[in-house]
């Protein structure tokens, strides 16, 4: 791949630099065709080099932003009064053209508002969206959006989302037309609401993605489609739900483990698969969520993601920038601009 | 409590009288207070009832209907060509006021039509919603609306949910003041689509329900609240979302512990704890969905429950006759009609 360049944001998620620096330490190791950039506040983002038992290098710079985007910060809030953030000047290094790709564990309101009026979005996209990669059983998961940026879509918007995610999709699983499915309450035609329908209308006709039809969200995590287009408030009740069961099975497990002298020995014995259980469906490897149709990859990471969790969002974010996915959405989406008016709308 | 008359669709679901008739039995013999008619063709129901040691008697009759609906059946082709399907007969019967309350297992759009139909709904309600009991990690449960009956609904129609769910609480539950909440995407009164904030300030303004304010998806299996509205297209991808999720785990846990002679040892250990834990979320105790604003009371069973599932289908339903919930319902709508013209919309 290309050797590209990722600003990160050292400031942003719950606990900034101490969870970022080393993030960004492991990737140096593991990728040598990748450069960082870390912004933030210098004497800060120093000290957790030091602490990581890393230096400043070639491939490895800090770039100094004196404020930083409170997690609680309202998004109008951060753009008007935070111009030198560490999340707004990551951006604007994207926007200069000094790196390929900006990574965030900040505020998702203020990323998403900063990253829409530094970088804009592409010709043709009426709102950039939230996709994300969720685990399937087939293993090789499913991208799905939007997941919140977005409530009260229209078709078109859907249309946008899908056409984007379908480019996502066959970049990082190398599939030539990835299966392009809507979300709803049933599979039949005349199931679901105004919107569902209508988009699939919209799907059918433009032809411009390998639509299969609606999947409903038992689904989700069935393997039977590549790409999920919602609404972003159904998409973010749909991944929302699905945490919450996973902790709820959690919770019970470590309950009924620890009942008694027997159970807490069963525990111990039944750990290691437990373990790779939990590896399996670890949010963490998934961790990384996609700011798509800006023109630059912005990648927004689980505000209380640990390094591990962090280290995912950046390699999802040097993926992408190395195989340019920008360029290769616009130009996907110029094919929906010659076809139809809903880019322009 | 009041002695209690339920029909039962014995045609309804997968697997018909098979299922239908032994789940029967098992109530009549759990609770002495309680008469049930099994609507449908006679000669199958007398077969399946010899075959599982039962017999007619004053507290089991059997009602005869020429027809049933098919599972996959157009909901209005039921409606037009099915006047006698044992569906439609129990619902009669509930009409006539023979029974307290209908079982089906049946079809769920023929079962909401055709109960619409032949039940209306009770002044005040606009539509009827499906109501479920979901489970929570503090084990009581909370009620959730609607669950796919309706899409696109309006804040009155979210406001009509609210006030019956929280009636339908306080009887389960036996509390005075259920808490009440939106399900939305963030807890702010900013976030959220504009049907949630409209529906918030009905909530707010109306005063008769104890509203507790947004509650995010991951939360609806916590206990912080026992009621949940929503629109049912949404409510219908959160709980299949929720299923998707559960099944994937479950698969993922067997692949684990079926991968070689040492993780399946660890299996048998810890067998007796899994089971427990496979208890606690077993979705059999939670079935039975009520078809709630109706003018009696009208609950449906998943379609491929077992005895056991439908069994707990038959106690929902004996326990909401029992405890005359629609005329509770009724008589707190009737406060809702008072103050608003929603009602009458």
């Amino acid at each position: 791949m290309n050797p590209v360049t990722l600003a990160i944001d050292a400031m942003g998620g719950d606990r900034g630099a101490i969870v970022v620096v080393p993030a960004a330490l492991k990737l140096l190791a593991k990728y040598n065709d990748t450069r960082l950039i870390l912004v933030g506040d210098e004497t800060i983002v120093q000290r957790e080099l030091q602490r990581a038992g890393g230096k400043v290098s070639d491939r490895l710079l800090i770039h100094h932003a004196s404020q930083s985007v409170a997690m609680d910060e309202s998004p109008t809030q951060a753009l008007r009064s935070k111009k030198d953030s560490s999340m707004r000047v990551a951006l604007n290094l994207v926007k200069a053209g000094e790196a390929a790709a900006c990574v965030s564990a900040g505020n998702t309101g203020a990323l998403m508002a900063t990253a829409y009026f530094v970088l804009k979005t592409l010709p043709g996209i009426d709102r950039p969206a939230i996709v994300s990669l969720v685990p399937t059983r087939t293993g090789n998961g499913a991208h799905m959006l939007d997941l919140g940026a977005n409530v009260d879509s229209t078709p078109q918007h859907l249309l946008q989302f899908a056409v984007m995610a379908a480019v996502l999709a066959s970049a990082v699983h190398g599939i030539a037309r990835p299966r392009v499915s809507l979300l709803n309450i049933g599979h039949e035609d005349i199931k679901g609401n105004e919107l569902v329908r209508e988009t699939a209308r919209l799907l059918t006709s433009s032809g411009l993605v390998n639509y299969i039809g609606f999947v409903e969200a038992d689904q989700i995590y069935a393997g039977t489609t590549d790409v999920i287009v919602c609404d972003g408030f159904v998409g973010n009740i749909a991944l929302k739900a699905s945490e919450g069961v996973a902790h709820l099975i959690k919770k019970i497990m470590r309950e009924e483990f620890e009942r008694n002298l027997l159970t807490r020995l069963a525990a111990v014995v039944c750990l290691p698969v437990l373990r790779r259980v939990g590896r399996r469906i670890n949010p963490d490897h998934y961790n990384g969520a996609t700011l798509i149709g800006l023109r630059g990859v912005v990648i927004k990471s689980h505000g209380g993601a640990n390094a591990d969790a962090f280290l995912a969002a950046l390699e999802r974010a040097r993926l992408q920038a190395a195989k340019n996915i920008t360029a290769q959405i616009s130009q996907e989406v110029s094919r929906l601009l010659n076809q139809t008016e809903a880019g322009s709308a």
